[in-house]
């Protein structure tokens, strides 16, 4: 009469309205000197990872979220040799950054070595070998030490991307979404360079995007956010992107169509036409949110 | 030391994961011959109209809605002058058809007085007078008994907007997304004509929406799908679009923009880059799905 | 594949874990200058009150909750002519004092004369007629203030059922439950008096039952729990009873079978038997409860 | 703003309402041949096990139930040497069994080895070495298949007792709860015998607890309920006793307190006075429950 399941459930409150998802099967339930580490099944998608309690990125659907976070700033920048990725310890930034043939060097800086050890063993669909590839670095340390160490060797990235758990999420990330985070990040890119940040939802979490966008707009000269739909997080994902020569204004479709092609990417969801959508959909802001 | 919540609740199945509503109000509580009608303050999200438990449309994001639902099909028309809205009790698809000054009559066919009556008591932020423009033509009757009649009088819509509770949700609209209920909405139609069907979701929800897609493709030469973002949903709510004449595959972003400013719309979400947009996300299927 | 249900659910944290009640119908949904007050028709426990978002009493089982709050001190009582009953808006605690022709006087004082009056126009399951009985006095006070001035005025009660919402629960019922209340309580009762104090689950909310019984105990000379099953509860509630005279270690079954006889009293739930079990039943903590 | 939690949490149907329990960590998490078995530490109850998703006994409140399930049985024997427990894969049923020096043989039948081994493994607290008992002998099989082979050895048990899984939850103890598996059991069952059933919860899943209380009565010449409040179940959990000479309508306190010290048992939750109330506070059935 009631309720047609039974079981094993994750409680994910969402800022207006909370989810809950069906776990099939725990595969792994630890606890790292940083956080909660579970790998888990879930209904309809999948193997997921979750830390301190809060979904990350789920099989069916992480392509989504990983295209949509990678692409537009690499897309954008001219030639893309130096890549930096702050997070990210399921190994699929760097899948998708690893694309690119330009890409010299990718090193991947995550502070939890049980994140990236657990995703090695067990998330393989994500990483897909992109740990062995040897442009690849992999740090385990502090994300903001290794910046302000490699601003001290004069090292500059072309891209970065910033792949942490939510600004609202788990309170590790805090510190890397601060204004002197991002003072800091500036030091290490040069002028060409583009800075991407997941940011979780601005709708739904209208206050915490606000305060990383700001944090942002302090440091660079264009700001632009833009989004895309992952099913499993119940809502459109904000990303933040920023850079002192591209604006983000009018991005030609045609130019995209063309570098997606030269550059011989092989993409799931991310094509030029989504691109420009992911920009045209942003800026949804709802007036009687307050959470 | 658990939620940090007590008091009503709303509990929605949604394919992959349920949703929790918190309710700060109940206002109207009541069942009709065809369904259970509530109208109740959610947080976050404002007054919203539930039937027969299912969210239907909330005062912060109706609008990011009901725009996606009406513009893209009245701004592909070269000149709508006589609209068919099936559904669509809150009286807000007919507040946005009546903004083109084209249009020279709006027939709304809805099969419960209850919910028109309710509506246009408690959702005034949704009619907005609507209901009393002299070109609106309310029928309250099964939709499918009218548009058998129309077409018996030769009746011609330029556009038809389907604006129903989804084809996975209450029992009642069923009929109207069938075959046979497109092949007669074909009749009162003509060659320029253009339909909008709300489908739910068609990455959640995929079995029922490709049936959908299925049965007006069965009758129409151009068949599209759209999508937009409604917050309170928890997911991207696909629409879709056919035509005999107009194809969807290359929207002209300067035709649209240049068609919204000349017939002269306020609007607060839809524009030209946002419908190129709204074309651009759609087809998102998840491969593991399965519901 | 996920939940059997969809609609309006009633959200209740439960101290160790939360429970989800279903709500088939709304039919008072209000604010009084004191709380939330809905009453609400409960999938499987009928009409059902509800204050602040705590359910207080549902149809189905409020037969269970009345009878073990009321019967236990009024059958210890020789003979009960002066009763005072603080809460008990419904007007059912108010019924089971009246089945007692010893009683001259039962005043009931309730803080909130919404609750009164929307129990009077709902709940007659509950009330039953009691608030027209010519023996009772409904004061529309706050309680604390009430025992203030009878204690001026030398009233005295034999007995004292105080009916409030949880130890843990509304606000509004705290002063109540503190020592200096229960000692202005006790003026108003002699040697023979007797008190019973509802008290939640000593259980699941121990330290707050515990706060209550520590009060009750520094007043009264013989001080014991007894709990009763009030299935809608998801627990065992307690009670306190106290007095000066009756010691609550030793009930004898065939005194309390033959008052219950001789008093003539017609009870669905309460009898000697369970009286006894009621008090056998009592006292359980578990070790590693924190809350 | 809305839930105080997120995380992994259990969802439990009950009946009228359900339940949601917080899960701290999960030690197992698999499936044998039979069922899905975790066990994992749940908010404020400690280690659980829990079969098929539905939640079978805690850290904390096993020996409230385990205690009510043993002892009246086995107290009510006047000397019990031999016994049989179907199920009670956890040990913790041996454990109470094995208190009595009478006891010369104690077999046990689960059909899941996993269930026994993984308990062998994670719960100590609850078996407490019984499985090592030189009185102890463990089968695995199918519970109805040993009843069949005892009764061709002509071999008589004194107590039997059954410790499945509820007659509403999982499928596979179904079998156990028929007429035809009580008419089996009677077979090695002899005057003086007396068995015991855990039957789930009377009042909220009525139906089933009937059914099984009706093949017992086809069966069995005297039969009764008695119920035991376990705080994790949420209900007061029902057990069905039944004997061809001992009547349960007047049990004498005092006996059974004398046995109680005759035997030596060295118990937390189960004496004299609590084993009249079980029966006194049995019998509880909403009028308005229709599940």
């Amino acid at each position: 009469m009631s309720a047609g399941f039974v079981g094993l459930t994750l409680y994910q409150p969402g800022g207006l309205f909370d989810s809950i998802y069906f776990i099939e099967e725990v595969i792994v339930n630890t606890r790292s000197r940083y956080q909660d580490i579970m790998i888990a099944r879930i209904k309809g998608f999948g193997k997921s990872l979750i830390l301190d309690g809060w979904l990350q990125s789920t099989e069916a659907d992480e392509y989504i979220y990983h295209e949509s976070l990678v692409h537009p700033a690499m897309i954008m920048h001219d030639y893309p040799r130096q890549v930096l990725v702050l997070g990210g310890g399921e190994g699929a930034t760097l899948r998708e950054v690893l694309k690119y043939k330009s890409v010299e060097e990718a090193v991947m800086v995550d502070i939890d070595p049980l994140v990236v050890e657990l995703s090695k063993k067990y998330l393989t669909e994500w990483h897909q070998g992109s740990f062995e590839d040897p442009r690849s670095k992999v740090m385990i340390m502090d994300g903001f030490e290794y910046v302000r160490k490699a601003s001290e060797e004069a090292k500059k990235f072309d891209v970065v991307v910033m792949d942490l758990t939510d600004p609202y999420g788990s309170e590790i990330a805090m510190k890397l979404y601060s204004s002197s985070a991002f003072q800091l990040l500036k030091k290490i890119m040069d002028q060409q360079s583009i800075l991407v940040v997941q940011a979780g939802s601005s709708t739904l979490f209208r206050e915490a995007y606000e305060r990383v966008e700001k944090a942002v707009s302090s440091v660079f000269k264009h700001v632009a956010e833009y989004v895309t739909w992952v099913p499993s997080f119940a809502y459109m994902n904000s990303f933040i992107i920023a850079s002192d020569t591209y604006s983000f204004e009018n991005i030609d479709v045609n130019i995209i169509d063309e570098r997606v092609r030269e550059r011989g990417l092989r993409l799931r969801f991310f094509n030029a036409r989504r691109m420009v959508s992911m920009f045209g959909l942003a800026g949804l802001r709802l007036e009687g949110y307050n959470s």
